[in-house]
């Protein structure tokens, strides 16, 4: 068995980290802490987890944590992991970083897009960025693994085939997302509140997203040169959920034929990757499971792709993508407590 | 390991049941039946099961069911099933009727409150009422099992150990329940569109809901003397769960205690039942697990006891208790294949 | 034109009032006050009346407003009110108090419900309760006027002529209702954000809610004996809307026909109370209108009356109610700026 | 006052005209006709309009309406109305079509886009675009005026400036709209259920929805030349409201400051437009008015607008600018009848 812990166990991410991790057969939980819960138990916070997990939360203690465990997962808000994580720390456990801090490579980019000083700049060499699909060989043996934003899972599987195998015009990529209320986490604010989400959708962080130089590092590499994408996210009066409808000009000559074979070159074996072909994804249709859907439309009139990509958020897009990570760097079977369908209406 | 049938296998019941099936280790879906969508691949109505159940809908066919299976699900609307059913059907395979038809006793009840003819009177005798914890011996060796109804089942769980160790007044009991909007099925009516159910609450079948004489058989059968209920469901703008809250006129000098203890007494084992005292249950408690949440407050001003019980109404109320009641009767294991937690925000 | 002003205008209920005056042909607007937001626009805090309200929130100050008003309303927490208002604020204008602080005649059974000390208990028995329909003649008159809670208006309002025609039993009275989150406010909490409302129903402040001591004052003097009542209310996932169902006992020999002629008799002219016989009320029926609709099934089986009674809580249950009370006391008319229909889906 | 008449009285858009129409002080209602409620009274079928309105719905005859209406507002399903309209027709009344059978000049469009035959292509050179902010002077007098789709009306307004002025390359258009299940209509589909459509955010019509000639149509004539446009529409879990996210690279050396001013120019004082500049509307700013609120960002990185407008898909979308289109014909004032504001939690 392998041993865990979470450090920010009972914001939305990290709750469903522990469900995943209660019920997986090859781990233990070994720690869990939450700073606004310490002292309580955690399924005093989750009653709906009671019988799952009733440990109780302990004061957040990063060196106390890794003593204890392979395996640390830490789900806090940016830039606060930077300031944690050491390499004494990742000597002696593998660290999954739910957060941003490791994702991007660039110092400065972060620092730009995060508006704050970033706190352990000299471990960003060694993070790997963990987007099973595209690093799993690096991912089987790095000791730091940055998971990735949960729009940015979305929108770099969707896109990802598309640009490896240069089918559109790379500076054409628009990215039009939308997300549960989730993804806002579960912090006391106004604009979170049922009756300020209910009933109404929006835009918002357009042009200043932070998971804008997230995609764009991602896809350059897979470009092999720098891209831009404009990337606009919109909040959904729903739970879970990311949709991201991903709009590209076709490179001259390409067919509908060449698409799909790209998409099947590149995840045509993939377990959490669902193939759909032109009966688009709708977010019901993955809910609660690690899959990415992913459809596509070929338009003749205009010359474009829009292939639209759909996750949960909270688990492909966070917790079940931390507990893939663990899965592929320990060895425990990429699928291991994980789900790939599920049942609607949930 | 077990081979099953489900007839009505795309209604919402179906589904779930479908899906729970196929994720049941000690069973093979064998035979799967939907008249609306014969012909068609499962996994083409719910995508989101695609992987997981690909069979080819057939047209609804008992004989044929029940050649190939041992066990046969029935999730069809009253009262098909019970022109369906037959001893010979039942001398070579289990049925678990996920429908109303072998629910009440007295075929003048059913005919009464159903509108509807019998089909096979004559089985009644050899149903058993499948509410698991209160009938599990006579489960074990049916041929025929009626699952209960999904109000049914959160209100006499919820009021069984106050009746049956007679705690209150049997004249004054009140189930006020409030249930998503899955309850009222996958048919094509006006009042069951988005629009129509969305933001707004509303009471329906006020003192005709078939629901009742299933609860008072029941009741009456713990407290050994035929009483009324008072029964109101309520309709609330969701997917899934039941809250069903249930008032009592205590008798005279029954303390807090007693309550407590009853609970414990009649529950304190059980597997699929998590008594929450006095921090009710919400009904997201317990979405798409098979367990019964149940809380209680004592008022000392009015002398009353007011119980809440939560279900997900697919799963225990229809669903999870068809399987939990497949598990006893086939012996493999009554928790196999069910969930007794859950994550939220689900 | 009279002059108004609004201390406490940002909260839902506040907010829902500056909208009603705003369009109101009969009054203007002349102070407008918010703690949490003084200083800003109003229509900055609430885009969606851009144009229709744009004054600069002041900071609260009760004798200002008192200066340049002749009503005044406030929408403020318990015991906030109780402070401010002062004989000399009310010999210079009508103040219609929105919140709970002079709802009850007696001292103490506010203290002891709502866990606060009273500041200014010498004026409860200046103050008329300001249930419109059954207080019009105080009304009238009135310079200190404590507008009715939600729950209360929709409760009371569905009771009455059932209590007051002496058609049941005074013991036996149950109010089990439900209620959107606005009900709620304003304010930052967990359990008011998004993913933790949506989805789910719940009960809560079972047998201690405050709303039971104002529908027993009222109810108690209807019936000219002390009654007691079970309220329970719960939480459903829209916006708006409350939905009481009321159950009596019928006293002997009670028909079908008098519960109809008590509803007639005590409602039959008034124009916001639509009564709708046994086509019972759905909450959407009555959004953003200030009409109370009511239904009744008589359940001959256990001789019991169910009265179901619908409001919008912000509007007949809040700020509406405070306009009908202001239409009365300052001889507006009393239906002016109001409405009694919406259109569906809203 | 002005006689006037709604044929497909209750459908969603449809019963919101009546809505409309019924408050408003210079019509009468003289002929409302639904063929699937004919007989039945109007408030039966909306119980929330009980007393606003309470005709009897009769059977659709053009030939009666026309000659006791002097406007007639159409609501039927493509091509019913272009059967149903005739010169003789309109040399009796107005007729206003809230359908898409007269919006596109081209009848081969309409037949490619619509797969359906039109049934009076003679008639399309009488019909006025019904936009009212761009066709004021023509709907003054047109005889026939074809009110908008709901997505065009918001699609079109939040580009026509950025279109008209020449500052985006017109092949570069892309317009991610989003709307609320209204937009759906009240037909009996299982797509349209409660469950179906709750929880899930989903693409639908991709390069195939009926509103892109029709969008096209107009941006082409306000940019003088013909262009095309990405359009695709999403499914948001809500009732009412669309959101249009348009995106377009600029020209050479546009400026923020041009894009300012391109848009006060167009509507600085248009009564049904709000200009909210970069603090972008939410679908739930504008709910139940017939405001066009529009908001627009430039990005420095990418080189592109991105504007965003949101309107009530059943107002401004449908039902309300069907009211100012016979405002404007009837020189009855533009605003007469129509809400600007709202109020929120709404």
């Amino acid at each position: 068995m392998v041993k865990v812990g979470i450090i920010g166990a009972t914001g939305y991410a990290g709750a469903n980290l522990v469900y995943l991790l209660s019920k997986h057969k090859e781990v233990t939980i070994s720690y869990i802490a939450s700073h606004s819960y310490a002292g309580k138990k955690f399924s005093t916070v989750y009653p709906s987890m009671q019988g799952l997990c009733d440990l109780v939360l302990e004061e957040e203690d990063i060196q106390k944590a890794s003593l204890c465990c392979s395996v640390l997962f830490l789900a806090l808000p940016s830039p606060m992991a930077s300031s944690l994580v050491t390499e004494e720390i990742l000597s002696r456990c593998v660290v999954i970083d739910l957060g941003a801090d490791y994702r991007l490579h660039d110092v400065d980019t972060y620092e730009t897009w995060y508006k704050a000083s970033h706190g352990s700049p000299a471990l960003l060499g060694k993070a790997v960025y963990g987007l099973s699909e595209l690093n799993r060989k690096q991912i089987e043996t790095a000791s730091l693994i940055a998971n990735p934003g949960c729009y940015t899972t979305c929108s770099i599987l969707t896109l990802a085939p598309l640009v490896a195998e240069d089918l559109i015009d790379r500076s054409s990529i628009i990215i039009d997302s939308a997300s549960g209320v989730t993804g806002a986490g579960r912090a006391e604010k106004t604009a979170s509140l049922f009756c300020e989400c209910n009933e109404s959708y929006k835009a918002y962080g357009v042009v200043t997203h932070r998971h804008t130089p997230e995609i764009e590092q991602e896809l350059s590499l897979l470009a092999k040169e720098k891209l831009l994408v404009q990337f606009t996210p919109h909040l959904a009066p729903m739970n879970r959920g990311i949709l991201s409808t991903c709009y590209g000009n076709l490179k001259k000559g390409i067919t509908e034929i060449q698409i799909t074979e790209a998409y099947q070159k590149w995840y045509g074996t993939e377990p959490f990757i669902r193939l759909m072909g032109s009966s688009l994804p709708e977010t019901r249709f993955v809910k609660e499971t690690n899959t990415c859907a992913i459809g596509w439309v070929f338009d003749h009139r205009t010359n474009r792709v829009i292939a639209v990509g759909a996750i949960d958020n909270l688990v492909k897009g966070a917790a079940g993508q931390a507990v893939q990570n663990m899965n592929i760097r320990c060895n425990l079977g990429e699928q291991t407590g994980l789900d790939t369908c599920c049942v609607n209406p949930l």
